[in-house]
């Protein structure tokens, strides 16, 4: 079974913006120009990792010369982080965090993780992966400006988690003797792994079965 | 927390081989020779990755010429493939499916993968993560031969879980209403997602908080 990925939820948005910038392209605009060179970036580290990624594919892509680049960006690091902080992190709030913020029960926000993996099922993420933890696999070891960035986003995760279970147990829906803290962590590497585990096989099967595992988890939080 | 990859369990017998090399590298027996490669690129590719592996930094730790190593290996493609049959698959049988296979009870085998967990913890596994998940991230979906390769590894070690958790459905240990094998991709992505996760904060915090929430999962498993 394939997955493909650029047909989707995850996916659909950027594809939108990247209709946008070719649009925008000729316009000389110093914002657009910044901002086409980080969408572009984005998309070639997702296919290829930081430390692969093309510069002059991008440059391409973004229709920019390396010249603007620079103006930019004093270096491929700093285009690099750029595509973290402005792509990566509210791409994740929008998936994975909004979600659970929006709930209107701790209930509703354990189910919420559910549909946003089911929606990630979908859009066929199995084929390249989170690109949260892509780049964390990647570069947490060699750059501390990625690892800080990148950690910054999964303790904004974690911690919305760690809150809907600490609410959960407000109300006695969630067991009280778990640590929301800790519990939120594990929740966190079980999706990571999965999309993982979905990105060795390219396709979505143990996908499913990581999900089924997850909803088994989250049953055993509640109280009985 | 600091961690250190090269003291503890997973890492202590390959210093011993790595040691051993190194006496054996004027000989030139040509197995040697091609073992000493092999090796070399291990650490090479889990410190940099595959793609970032230097090949002049592989030839000198291996004490081996350019010539020799297309001697034994007609790419850095095939040297790559084979860390993952020499190297990587006998490390996972080691440390993951062995002690599942000389389990004497099904809940033995369950506990002996929370105390592989906890060896890699004092191992220190945070700093450079898994060595077979690093591969199958980078590789899985640009390098077929690879991609396989680390397959058949992931499969092994989950038919050994579903093994254990289908044999303790036969002796009413484990619930009869999960189904085995997918829960088994479930065990095997929340490791390799605590080891993500560790990886990315580079200290063994959430490390220790994922093992707890394996080992709840795993009390979820069971008949109650």
């Amino acid at each position: 079974m394939g997955c493909h990925v650029h047909n989707g939820l995850i996916f659909f948005s950027f594809t939108y913006i990247l209709v946008g910038m070719n649009r925008t392209r000729t316009r000389k605009n110093p914002d657009q120009t910044r901002q086409n060179l980080v969408q572009a970036a984005y998309w070639e580290i997702y296919r290829h990792g930081f430390r692969s990624a093309g510069l002059d594919r991008i440059l391409a892509q973004a229709g920019v010369t390396k010249g603007a680049l620079y103006h930019h960006f004093p270096s491929k690091t700093a285009l690099g982080h750029a595509v973290v902080e402005e792509i990566i992190q509210p791409l994740i709030h929008r998936i994975w965090i909004r979600p659970l913020e929006t709930a209107e029960s701790p209930l509703e926000a354990l189910a919420a993780i559910g549909q946003a993996m089911e929606g990630n099922l979908s859009a066929g993420a199995c084929e390249l992966g989170c690109p949260l933890n892509n780049l964390a696999q990647e570069m947490s070891p060699i750059d501390e400006g990625f690892r800080k960035r990148l950690d910054t986003i999964f303790q904004l995760w974690r911690e919305a988690i760690a809150r809907a279970l600490r609410e959960g147990q407000q109300l006695a829906q969630v067991r009280s003797d778990i640590d929301p803290d800790r519990s939120a962590a594990f929740i966190i590497a079980a999706i990571e792994g999965s999309i993982g585990m979905a990105k060795n096989t390219q396709n979505s099967e143990p996908w499913r079965a990581c999900k089924e595992g997850l909803e088994r988890h989250f049953e055993s939080l509640l109280m009985a």
